[in-house]
């Protein structure tokens, strides 16, 4: 089992269940290596428990917990191994589902219980007596072998309308049985905070069990559910990274615990943790492979992004009126956004933030203004492409267009052959330094083929180049829903190994905008690289 | 102005601001066409109020209120204008801006007031009584003019804890002065459910006025604390269509009505009108030109799709059991996910809503759930292609391939020539009822030249495909980040002009990933148009 070096207290739990309910999202597909590396984010967050599946039901999470207790050194987190009670009319020794949690060592178990009666009925098909007899033998004999027990109460919230009396009598078997915490569930996610708060405080006086909950979010209340629920008395929220889950999704782990520390003032996690937050929600959103929401509370890359003029302007006077945290304090940042919509106020703070010194000079940052409008116009977005809008801005500064090559032609071809294998190729022609260059590379599509033409093209003169990698690459498709024809506008992402910098391209199709954001991504990583730009 | 002859009782307001707030968001840039748009569909959904922006401010939004005013039948809503109070130190009848509030023609105002004192002095730069008497020489003036006029307090919570008593007073000369509803915003969203329920009980009973509630979603919590505040008495909610908005965004039209009417038991929209909240959800994100929210609630969807194979089977018994309301009563339907988590009980109810019997087969199961589990690792989901789902279904079905063409090879080329012209053109070489067809077609992208070469290859044989075109075109790139080589996958959508279907396809580059998916597409089109499969 865990050593204990920097558990939090156990007075409030934090736990997680990422790994378990969290993995029900529609799209997300985890492999055990991803549940371990997520495991790892997760403990080095802080969170006081993780939930790493089903052993014995899923033979990927047997496979989990075998690894994760040999090959994980959890710092702050409790492995917990998600399982059912015993099936009906079988004694709790001769169950093989829970056999199989004992042999997932994990000292932490974590069980599902049906507390509404119509679910005892049809679902689980038994009577309400022998279900909670089920409660009573799992829990006891779990607790028997040494592991801590907590019971989730599935489908607490609409058992407790319908029956409420019988809701409350498993809860109060399970911690008679030796429960730690009894977790009510609000599995199909309708209950509003009000009603939340009104059950959980008659749980809590009726049962003087310790309560926990847990929320889904298809009311788009699942952290002010676990808020209520903690207002009313509750010690332990289940919670998932990102909010992932089922349908619209789990109580979000992030705002959940940025409320209880930062508008609570309640130490939850260990010292320092809050400040990694946005940096671990993003690592999280990687590791399931789905984009990081922008507008996710806290940590999103909206979360603390300006545009209004209006507010541009006063923010210049005293950022703290205009945002209701530091964002230092969850690890993100302010940005001032590039918009036409942003006055003049936004495009110098976006200038200062670049360091490209616009020295107040009004016609320059009426110029720039202008530039995005038209720009904007034609389908770029400058929010996601800072690299692509510092070129523009040093241009405006310049002057003049700041190049290091001239593109007389490019083709690309892709080409599926009888054989069954691809063919895929491209030549690019340009001129740099007064020279004619020809390149022509393969690739395993047509943009990989012209990005690494591109290279061996101009390599031979900038030797920076050699260490750029396209490492993200993004397609929108922007409708012509409005008459006009759509365009494509691709986002690339070109890392030299130490920072990243992102640039835009639009064009009529696909390759042909994957070209400008290739173009702007080697003309800014040489910029930055303190080469001297020429015309080319 | 308007005619009346739907508009809800004026005991409630739903208002929208979405046109003006829900703009602000990062990404969104709306002409005033789409402004148009919009308006239909809110009035169409049956909001009471919908704010359409700044006239005299923006100049885009003088022009939007010129043309809704004449072009825009409202039947339940009414047009709102926003704007600020006077200047400081000058009369509210020489106000340039007051009066390009009445040049609008809207027959409501909502004006925004400043009510945290820090705000005054350092934004403002005014004096406390100054910005009082802006206050009430602006809401009287424009009464006077005979419009109905709302106050936004902005700041008002922040406001509210650095000087209660001022702000307070703010809401006292609104009310005082003749504004119908005085609005508490809460501009930096930092409040929770519980804080929010505090101060609109204070303010109600220390004030007497009608007051409404501006909820930002920083905390995540806006629904709740427009929830809360509606608790607390407030009769007027200020709301954004899917929550766009500055930052994380603003209180979410969709859950906000739907807890209303569905957990409430409140009219507030016109009978019928909820189950158009999904379409509307969605058509409004088509006019922003931002993917609808999968996961929102109520209308994402994933709002009502079952992923778990526990559910699925328990789902087959009574589907009230696992969901929190009827998703038709908000336009929306259950969906049961294909996915390698789920067992046989869900494919087998997936097959049933495709209308595919697979009669209790558990072979014929079991080689859909084995031939589903290997496509997933290899990038393939099928969550969003039932279409290419359907064929493997019916391909399991009839144990053969099902086609009507075999390709022996294709080939695109996208050209940037000297003359800065595009060439782009593709050739295919297929087999079909045993002949051999070239076909050769230029297209504004590779992919669309593809996809015009293969009609132009079929169409002689296959007239039905006359009718088929591709409708919407997405891309994804799988990133290689646990040591595999990254893959493309592309999701096609086709429409016949009656149904839209669509497809998915995976490959090492976007064309030959785009290619499979064009060929499930054109293979379920004539498949679903009756056409008889053979091996080609």
């Amino acid at each position: 089992m865990n050593a204990t070096p920097e558990r939090p207290d156990d007075s409030f739990h934090v736990f997680d269940t990422t790994l378990r309910d969290g993995a029900q999202r529609e799209g997300i597909n985890l492999s055990v290596a991803d549940k371990l590396t997520i495991a790892r984010q997760l403990d080095e967050f802080g969170v006081g428990f993780i939930e790493g599946g089903w052993p014995g039901a899923v033979p990927r999470d047997t496979e989990f917990f075998r690894r994760a207790v040999d090959e994980v050194d959890f710092r702050h987190a409790q492995l917990v191994a998600f399982g059912s009670t015993r099936k009906a009319g079988v004694a709790v020794e001769e169950d093989a589902q829970v056999a199989a949690l004992l042999e997932a060592k994990a000292p932490v178990i974590c069980l599902v219980a049906k507390s509404h009666d119509r679910h005892v009925e049809l679902a689980l098909r038994t009577t309400l007596d022998e279900n909670l007899a089920m409660v009573r033998d799992t829990v006891s004999y779990l607790s028997g072998q040494g592991r801590r027990v907590f019971v989730d109460c599935e489908h607490f919230f609409d058992g407790f309308k319908a029956n409420p009396d019988y809701a409350k009598s498993v809860v109060r078997t399970a911690a008679e049985a030796g429960a730690d915490v009894v977790v009510l569930c609000d599995t199909n996610g309708g209950m509003l905070p009000a009603g939340v708060h009104a059950v959980v405080s008659e749980v809590i006086a009726d049962t003087g069990a310790r309560i926990g909950m847990h929320a889904q979010d298809d009311t788009g209340c699942a952290v002010a559910n676990t808020l209520a629920a903690v207002d009313a008395g509750a010690t332990h929220v289940q919670c998932t990274a990102n909010g992932y889950g089922e349908r619209v999704g789990n109580a979000n782990l992030f705002p959940v615990v940025a409320a209880l520390e930062l508008k609570y003032d309640r130490r939850v996690l260990p010292p320092g943790a809050l400040r990694e937050m946005t940096r671990i929600s993003h690592a999280i959103a990687e590791v399931v492979n789905l984009a990081p929401s922008t507008h996710q509370p806290y940590v999103g890359v909206s979360a603390f992004a300006h545009k209004a003029g209006l507010h541009a302007s006063a923010i210049k006077v005293d950022p703290d009126l205009y945002q209701h945290t530091d964002p230092e304090r969850v690890g993100n940042t302010m940005r001032m956004l590039v918009s036409d919509m942003a006055g003049r106020a936004s495009v110098e703070l976006k200038g200062k933030e670049l360091g490209v010194d616009l020295g107040g000079d009004r016609e320059l940052v009426g110029r720039v203004v202008e530039r995005i409008k038209q720009a904007e116009l034609r389908g770029y977005t400058y929010e996601a492409a800072d690299a692509s809008f510092e070129l523009l801005l040093r241009e405006e500064v310049a002057r003049r267009p700041l190049r290091y090559f001239r593109t007389e032609s490019w083709r690309a071809i892709t080409e599926y052959r009888p054989d069954g294998t691809h063919a895929i190729e491209a030549t690019v022609k340009l001129w740099a330094k007064g020279e004619r260059i020809i390149a022509t590379a393969e690739g395993n599509g047509p943009v990989n083929a012209l990005d690494r033409a591109l290279r061996v093209a101009l390599e031979r003169i900038h030797r920076e180049l050699a260490g750029f990698e396209l490492v993200d690459y993004k397609v929108r498709i922007l409708e012509g829903t409005h008459g006009s024809q759509s365009t494509t506008r691709v986002l690339v992402t070109t890392s030299d190994g130490r920072t990243e910098w992102s640039t835009v391209g639009v064009g009529d199709n696909i390759i042909a905008a994957s070209w400008q954001a290739l173009v702007d991504a080697y003309t800014f990583g040489l910029l930055r690289a303190g080469v001297a730009a020429d015309e080319a």
